[in-house]
């Protein structure tokens, strides 16, 4: 009997013994980090509130019950039952049973009253039908993301569970090593920002943190180091992923054309958004004549084998290590990501890309831990002068901007990142109409900014309090304002946008690398009235930074299918707006570092460019006497 | 056709176009880092004295010219035509034909004349036959190892020269990367005695330097980090050993276990050494009933695959990595390893084990480099109070224990490592009775001294320049002295010699860990006349190290083969003689740095316990200002 055997039995008797006599345990199994207890009387468990949580706590572990298949009750009475229990107001949109497991999955507009308070409504609806509840919010707008990745993974339900369950066994696998050590390898994003990527490794165990593409490199060299995969992708227990990015997630579908099999730990939300982007990032590879360096097969892959945690669950991820995911306030699911390591051994945080201070869509990143001994901090903005503009002070020049444009009869035209940028703006356009800071016109969201828009809609959780709060409980979701415009209607829409009033458009590539921006400075280029407004960082080498260092003639061409290969002059003025970024400032990463408590011993300075890491690191010694780093790309840190 | 096979064809035609018109080249082929010629006309070739030497410095490769099979003249005709050119008092000892590369192997006592100046009667001997002959010496006190390495070399002639055109095609392979780095990975021996290990790597290259055992540690986990060996022990390219010592080689056969192909690069007293100390080291542990992590075929692939190197051949070991070995001064072949990376790029340079000043065995190390930005060091006596008494007043100091002991009618029991510290003794008691400063008595050596000893008389260009002299011009080889006997009539003859008058018992193994010096210790210890002197580092938990503190019950058992378990009283003194250390001590350690040209910019302080690391790493820091690092185990450093 293997090791993970005997301990399922032990666990077996050990809750039937904490259990009332009433209550059979008919079989115990890991799933995943959970451990997962079928009973024949799924409804005399949910009578016990308190059960679940009691035995957690006694076990330390995720506590997951089910009934056992043998006693479900037919869905076909079930449903009605369910149903009658949840509160109309709730907008139930779907209900789908899964016998396998004993779940039902509530799709619902409003997850929280199917919940009830402290999920009082759940357990009725076990107590009376013995089906275990799961739900899940329906999109408030239509997000083909979430649906599919909904349906997809529906689909691939018995092939998940399988994964789930080879993933349980070897998280709670014996440690076979007498040796302690933590270590970090370096893979990308030292002394430089794109394809972030690490190595957390112990004697038993290999953790792989983000796994990004460099823009405008098109090799993956990293991956093809031995140090970054080992014996090949199977030698990692686990992936990591911070947050949706392409810099931190591009990469995680080519693990599994690497023969990587195991789980993908992150958000939901990142999950969802890193499957838009990486089959975008391989539509526009493939719109460039690039070779993508996987295929879509691959993405779903990805989704299939990730196991969604919310912040502030600690969950083993492996026999030695814990990991707890905190709000980094960069992105929608971004994650801080805190790895407790051994018993006590040693704590390492991965800030991942952070916003320390509260932003409209996003609360500040959580830096408070039980304990740190190593910090990896980002430092896009750690040059001794990256000190952005107040984004009140922003937000007042955009307004500024908004109106004399609106005055003099133009067009306000802001290219934008689909994920996080243009939501905030977004947020400060309906904020200004709304209280007449600036007159009502059609805002136009253009390229993957809807859909993205949809998918942050889904999780309200994620999002600033008071943000989550007025779609919860005021039903005033700023992102359904009627001003908002999705442009589905391709170039004859945006042709009908251009041609009539003024208006502000919103659109994709957010540097001006493609995308449907390419149409838009077509249209509204020549137009002297118009502006051209940048609100977010323009990298060396990418039309946006041209644009705003004075270039006027564009090259047009590839992209919007028109195939056509011109010179444009741009007419239009060009602003830049700065102070809406998603990155902490040097201020907010020092304050990040400052209100640490405890603070950590060391601190390795990445995400950045040469001078940013090295005046970040510098400073941080100098300030607080902690021992810092500004490491190169493929070195190893031993910590213990 | 592959980028080698263009090559070579360049190659032929460049050389064919250097040659007189009158010699031609049938064929052109790498075989390791040699360049190895084919010509229809060797007799020609011979002739012109210069003309390899134009060559190789022409085209910058080691450059070999062998005889077209089509041409070889009969063996039969061509042996005595061959012992008519090379003068009597030569002492042939062997001719051995190869028909497949047209070499004839001599093997001579006096190699020198065989040889002749510079190069004179081997030239004759190619301008008569057309054979190109090899020369050997003859071991002047016959080696079992030796003649076991011949004869298997000799009869693995075949694969062995597939093996060398496979590596050489690998060495001159193109370079596939644009990246430029240099990195070293610590996998054993840092902050710890034992287990050195490190791996060199670079974008097309891997080396591992050195794959020792820790004594003690049954064990091998560095071996199975995934950085050690990558993706299997085939992604290095190159193993390099710095010495036979086993806490630098005894793994170093495991590797063939693991998959391993490639060549291992050391010196040929190194390759023989290492035959003779993993074999025992295998025996030893089957005596001491664990499992040997290898089999004996394995320590012959490791033979198979070496390519010795000569102290200064600059040789190519990659297509962007040259190796030099120089002398070191710590056992017979140690080798100071320097790498020069890239075209100019990066110099690194691994000490190995050193010692600084002149010993009676060995010249001092070499600390003479073109370049070297990075030293790795070893510490092993780098603590701030790691000063060693003088060899001279040590020297006294054991010539009075002996006159003492001598007097009292005594014994006098040296436990010593077969190789290095065994010589070394044996040179001072040569001395000492040659010049009437003790007694003549016999010197009975037992263990693999003997063997040892007979592996140093083969080599003795590696030798002390006047100690080689000897052995060379005035046939007064020390170690054929006559009080020197080979202890090889086992527990009998020790009986005999226990009951006898007084004499020296050199014996292994040095740290009274098991072997004969075991059965020593039952025969003389429990006589009060008689004296235990150690001459050499005890390390801690052995046998040496607690009877050096005073422990006199001693535990006898299991490998003198007599399976007793009994204890022992040791009546007899106990002394301790320091200063035959292999090993600079502190002050050694720096003056080998200080005296550098150029100074490294960093330095690696490896091979010493912690407060060694540490004490040497900082006093090199504040005396030099050199960047300094006492490294852990699996951290990697990154120089470019």
């Amino acid at each position: 009997m293997s090791s993970v055997d005997k301990q399922l039995e032990n666990l077996k008797a050990e809750i039937t013994n904490e259990l009332p006599r009433d209550i059979s345990v008919s079989d115990v199994k890991y799933e995943g980090p959970e451990l997962v207890v079928y009973t024949r009387d799924p409804k005399k468990f949910a009578q016990n509130g308190d059960l679940i949580r009691k035995l957690a706590s006694k076990l330390r572990k995720r506590i997951t019950v089910r009934p056992d298949p043998d006693v479900l009750s037919d869905p076909r009475e079930a449903e009605p039952k369910i149903l009658s229990v949840i509160p109309e107001e709730a907008g139930v949109t779907d209900l789908d049973f899964h016998i396998d497991t004993g779940e039902v999955v509530i799709e619902a507009e409003k997850p929280g009253m199917v919940i009830g308070r402290h999920g009082s409504t759940l357990r009725e609806i076990t107590q009376k039908v013995g089906w275990t509840p799961e739900v899940v919010r329906t999109p408030p707008i239509e997000s083909s993301t979430v649906s599919n990745v909904r349906n997809f993974l529906k689909q691939e339900r018995e092939d998940r569970r399988r994964i789930l369950e080879r993933t349980g066994r070897q998280i709670h696998r014996e440690q076979l090593s007498d040796d302690e050590w933590v270590r970090i390898t370096t893979l990308g994003c030292c002394r430089e920002v794109g394809r972030a990527s690490f190595i957390v490794s112990t004697p038993e165990t290999r953790i792989l943190v983000d796994c990004g593409d460099k823009p405008g490199s098109d090799d993956v060299p990293y991956l093809q180091v031995p140090e970054a995969l080992g014996s090949g992708a199977n030698s990692l227990d686990a992936v990591v992923l911070t947050h949706a990015h392409l810099d931190h997630s591009a990469l995680i579908p080519l693990l599994f054309k690497y023969g990587y099999d195991g789980p993908i730990y992150t958000t939901e939300p990142t999950r969802d958004l890193m499957g838009l982007l990486t089959l975008d990032y391989l539509d526009v590879a493939s719109k460039e004549g690039r070779t993508p360096p996987y295929e879509s097969e691959m993405v779903r892959e990805a989704i299939k084998h990730t196991i969604p945690l919310e912040y502030g669950d600690v969950t083993d991820i492996a026999p030695d290590v814990k990991l707890t995911f905190h709000n980094a306030g960069h992105i929608l699911g971004s994650a801080v990501s805190h790895f407790h390591i051994g018993d006590g051994l040693y704590n390492v945080a991965f800030s991942g890309d952070i916003h320390y201070e509260d932003t409209r869509l996003f609360n500040g990143a959580v830096n408070d831990f039980p304990r740190v001994e190593t910090l990896v901090l980002e430092s896009t903005y750690g040059g001794r002068n990256d000190y952005q503009t107040d984004q009140q002070d922003s937000e007042k020049r955009l307004i500024e901007v908004i109106n004399e444009t609106y005055d003099r009869g133009g067009k306000v035209v802001i290219p934008a990142f689909a994920v996080g940028r243009s939501q905030e703006i977004m947020l400060v356009l309906e904020e200004a109409m709304r209280s007449g800071k600036i007159p009502e016109m059609p805002v136009h969201l253009d390229g993957m900014i809807w859909e993205a828009t949809a998918i942050h809609t889904t999780y309200p959780e994620y999002l600033r309090d008071d943000l989550r709060d007025r779609i919860f409980h005021e039903d005033e979701n700023p992102f359904l304002a009627e001003e908002f415009n999705h442009i589905d209607g391709g170039e004859e829409e945006r042709q009908d946008v251009a041609d009539g009033e003024q208006a502000i458009i919103l659109s994709t590539s957010g540097m001006v690398t493609g995308g449907p921006i390419m149409s838009w400075l077509r249209h509204v280029g020549p137009d002297p009235k118009s502006r051209l407004v940048f609100v977010g960082y323009q990298a060396q080498g990418t039309l946006g930074r041209r644009i705003q260092n004075g270039w006027d003639e564009i090259p047009v061409n590839g992209r919007d299918g028109m195939g056509r290969s011109d010179t444009l002059k741009l007419e239009m003025d060009v602003e830049t707006v700065d102070g809406f970024s998603g990155h902490a400032d040097r201020q907010g990463l020092e304050n990040f570092v400052k209100t640490m408590n405890p603070r950590p011993e060391k601190v390795l300075c990445v995400h950045g460019d040469e001078r940013s890491v090295q005046d970040l690191s510098s400073a941080l010694y100098h300030d607080y006497n902690m021992r810092t780093f500004a490491p190169k790309n493929l070195e190893t840190f031993r910590f213990k």
